[in-house]
């Protein structure tokens, strides 16, 4: 890649594996435990997630300097997420990569 | 559609309006013409304002609160391409289609 | 917009609407009403169908000939997708959205 | 991740990686060296493959039967791209990302 900070490329690399994680947890995990895992407000965050985090990578990728905006929203709603499958439960690696997705957003927001 | 207010759906439709002419318009006119039609900084901007126009529609058709954020994004990307479309020159659809998509965001955002 | 024919442009405008009515009623009406609706097969598809038109006229903006490919693609979930949605029932707009995004792709793969 | 094979799993990895790559290249190198590199067919081409990457992994992500279309499409884009950007070259990075993901991708179609 070019141009882009290391700090950047870890960035998009976080945002990536954030989206991939909570949209592939949302569309078999949750889909298929049912109950609170598809109770509505739950399974938009996680939808949410998804995009934002797959958002804010092509910013960045695009090379536009609004990708701070994307980035400070990323890191809100990966909180969130993060927030509300721990108190679901069994999510574990969706709260992780919630987490280290948004301390990494938080970064290019300066 | 269901729940979305009046406003919200036209919203929406803003959005996936502005987002098919800020795409459609870059990866045709604006190749196709060179100079500055291709100068990083306006194509850039182009293709930022596309992204965002859908993920705003997208968020709001997620149905999740957190669309008053992007579409707060959306509206100051959308101003900011119109700027752009109209010093350039020749891109009188652009610039009507970012300026009404950030009329519609901004009553989002309240 | 420019170049494109007006039977892309019905095209990209039908992709976009079905795309809508597909992530809107999928993230509303099936969440809430839960059961049947947020059975993953079904869930899935409805997911599926609105990423595929939100591609298909993706690729029809981009202006590249592989839409062709996407179309045929989109055409076939959507068909899939109507037959699902009438089968499970209360789900009307989106049978006729994917019905006639599913004509219009077709005319797209000559 | 649940449910995916290694052999999935491993696919949605290289989609998101060409995507990285193709859309980064397109939007920094190819956008900054001008000449070839924004001529339209190329340009297209890159946006093209970049999509078609991003799409594929959220089929697979998504959990749904018919990602075997999209890697089947995806495979055969990604070979173009990697054949056009061998002959402009000066994009040995986005060469190999396209070829990777390609057999990767003609795996999932069996």
């Amino acid at each position: 890649m070019h141009q882009q900070s290391k700090e950047m490329q870890n960035c998009i690399d976080q945002c990536l594996s954030c989206y991939k994680i909570c949209l592939g947890t949302a569309m078999t995990h949750c889909l298929e435990m049912g109950g609170k895992h598809v109770e509505p407000a739950h399974f938009r965050l996680m939808m949410a997630c998804a995009e934002a985090c797959q958002t804010s990578a092509h910013f960045m990728l695009i090379n536009t300097p609004h990708h701070k905006h994307t980035c400070r929203e990323c890191a809100e709603i990966c909180e969130e997420c993060a927030t509300d499958c721990e108190t679901i439960g069994s999510m574990d690696e969706c709260v992780q990569a919630c987490r280290s997705c948004a301390d990494s957003c938080r970064k290019m927001t300066a």
